[in-house]
């Protein structure tokens, strides 16, 4: 098939892979960790910090971008990808964890769910025709299926949530137009591991471009996490890049890939930043603490970001305190350095046939901090 | 005197000049528009981005820095251009007109002003000393004496704050020690010809390195504001800079350059912006309007700021619906270029001898939109 998108494999260690995905707004190096831009932007920075963080793919909610400024108004607008001004790939969500999450008085048949706006209390609905139709407004370059996203341990939720996130998938690619978008399937079935089996064999036998793994960091245990991973690893096709939906801590990715995941997003690194936390290569400081106060160090020694090569703990300290923006916009971009970071150190830890090592020092690391 | 300040006259044109102000810090082309960073950041701003802007001079304010994270603090840090990551000027006012216009229950007597910290009701002293003790351990390359600024209409009170001014402006002289900084007189007087007059007569006979006409903008009317700056013009030194102090609209700048001044400050372009307000060439834009919703220009298509140059009106307009922090930062990298720009524009139709087209062309554009 003559597509704008291809995933090389360049190297694989263990489940570990590292590969290249080619999409129209350019290459995507994974593994890779995709910045939150939830409605359009990703929150206190501008597109010329994400390029000079060297982020490549950034992530938008369908469903925030459906109530405002609209789908309709941003394909006037000439796409997303003009709106906000990011010419590097963007992956769109299907809007279905949101109104599950976000929306009041929902109600999910099987067509599709009808929700209430958490901004003015209006009534929409959502099929996987419609969230397909949005999606293709929008113009990402990676567009995700309509999903049912169940609590992580009734079963019986699970089972009929896998089938409808199955009859959706196949409608959504029934109804898909756009050739230059890739649509992603999704992968459900909470923590049990049949329903992830089945799920992830139906899945891939209909041969979307690259598949993910939802439902997951949604409330289970960690290990439960990693166990789902292991059990739909060797069935999901390797030659498609793999999408675990909202998660992205430094552990998660690196958990994630050595369980054979290729990309990963998170709003947790902009999230923290506006709540005062700074990640750094051993955990995390809360940097309104008093005892930063005369700190003439920077966030993270270890650190190249603009933030640690230009300003002190006690300088951000004191933008905390005193209520200013910038604030958030220097943690921001300190905290996803360190994430877009790791995740390149990853990539070239695979490359080099070094990611078992890497692992190990990883947690090391952390435990000795 | 061997100073590492110095002002060279380039041209002038009427009462209009352009000149170069060295500093420690480097050059300042005037006339200059001085964005503020009251607490040691302008507002929603990197110093990147403020770099970008060609911004020279940035203020910062004392009774703030004063109060939080406190002088002793940033002078521990190494001065307030290490402290902000700021390697061009700096000027400092002297606390004394947020003293007046912010602080609780403050008590003038001729010796300096016992006030309450707005943040936490702490109480607190300037005197002429303290302020410049202060500026002393912030570090700015220009600082201000400490002066009183009373209601322009107010004919017994102004004579008394312009005696107090004069006495503390000695003071500051007096007590001042590090050579690396230029202290600035200020002239007071309110809306009365002979109080200025005196002022003026008296600080310019204090040969200080730059002088300043604070206690404007204040109340009065633009007449009143032009009339006193008509007063002092010819009494202060041609061959020292001349500032007025918080005063920067665009109107106000081309208004202050035809009557002499060279350095103007004010918080309005960063201020307006967080209230969603854009300056453009003509006038202002409220960008929260509807009609600016599928408005596809950018905010003002003459500008060539980094937000005209990449985003629409109507993606800053759902920046401002959806409250994200971005507006305030690409409106105010708009705002604070519009004016910039503007005091470049002055100051090369000063260099270039056509300021008084250019002054017609201003005001007939502003009245013709």
């Amino acid at each position: 098939m003559n597509t704008p998108f291809n995933f090389q494999l360049q190297m694989r260690q263990g489940r570990a892979r590292a590969g290249v995905f080619t999409t129209p707004h350019g290459e995507i190096h994974t593994p890779v960790f995709a910045p939150v831009g939830t409605q359009a932007t990703v929150k206190a920075l501008t597109p010329a910090q994400l390029s000079e963080l060297k982020a490549s793919l950034v992530l938008a909610n369908t469903y925030h971008l459906y109530l405002r400024p609209g789908d309709s108004l941003i394909s006037e607008m000439g796409g997303l990808h003009r709106f906000m001004n990011w010419q590097n790939p963007i992956l769109t969500d299907s809007g279905g964890f949101q109104v599950f999450s976000l929306a009041n008085s929902r109600v999910i048949d099987d067509d599709g769910v009808t929700f209430k706006s958490h901004v003015d209390g209006s009534t929409h609905r959502f099929t996987p025709e419609k969230a397909i139709a949005i999606q293709e407004n929008l113009g990402a370059d990676i567009i995700m299926a309509f999903d049912e996203c169940a609590e992580p341990y009734d079963r019986e939720y699970n089972k009929q949530a896998v089938s409808r996130t199955h009859a959706w998938a196949e409608r959504c690619l029934a109804t898909k137009i756009r050739q230059d978008q890739a649509l992603f399937g999704i992968v459900q079935g909470g923590v049990f591991p049949d329903l992830r089996e089945h799920s992830a064999r139906f899945i891939s036998s209909l041969d979307f471009p690259g598949n993910a793994i939802g439902g997951l960091s949604v409330g289970e245990t960690k290990d439960e996490m990693h166990a789902m991973l292991e059990v739909v690893d060797p069935i999901l096709p390797a030659d498609k890049p793999r999408y675990l939906m909202g998660v992205g801590t430094a552990e998660d990715m690196v958990n994630g890939v050595k369980r054979g995941i290729d990309i990963f997003d998170c709003v947790l690194p902009t999230r923290l930043a506006r709540h005062n936390a700074a990640l750094t290569r051993t955990g995390r400081l809360n940097i309104a603490n008093a005892t930063f106060a005369q700190d003439q160090k920077p966030i993270d020694e270890t650190c190249t970001c603009y933030t640690c090569q230009n300003f002190t703990r006690a300088y951000v300290r004191h933008l905390v305190v005193t209520k200013e923006m910038l604030s958030a916009t220097l943690l921001s971009i300190h905290n996803l350095h360190t994430l877009l970071q790791l995740a390149g150190d990853i990539r070239l830890a695979i490359l080099e046939e070094r990611f078992d090592d890497f692992y190990t020092e990883f947690f090391v690391r952390r435990e000795g901090s």
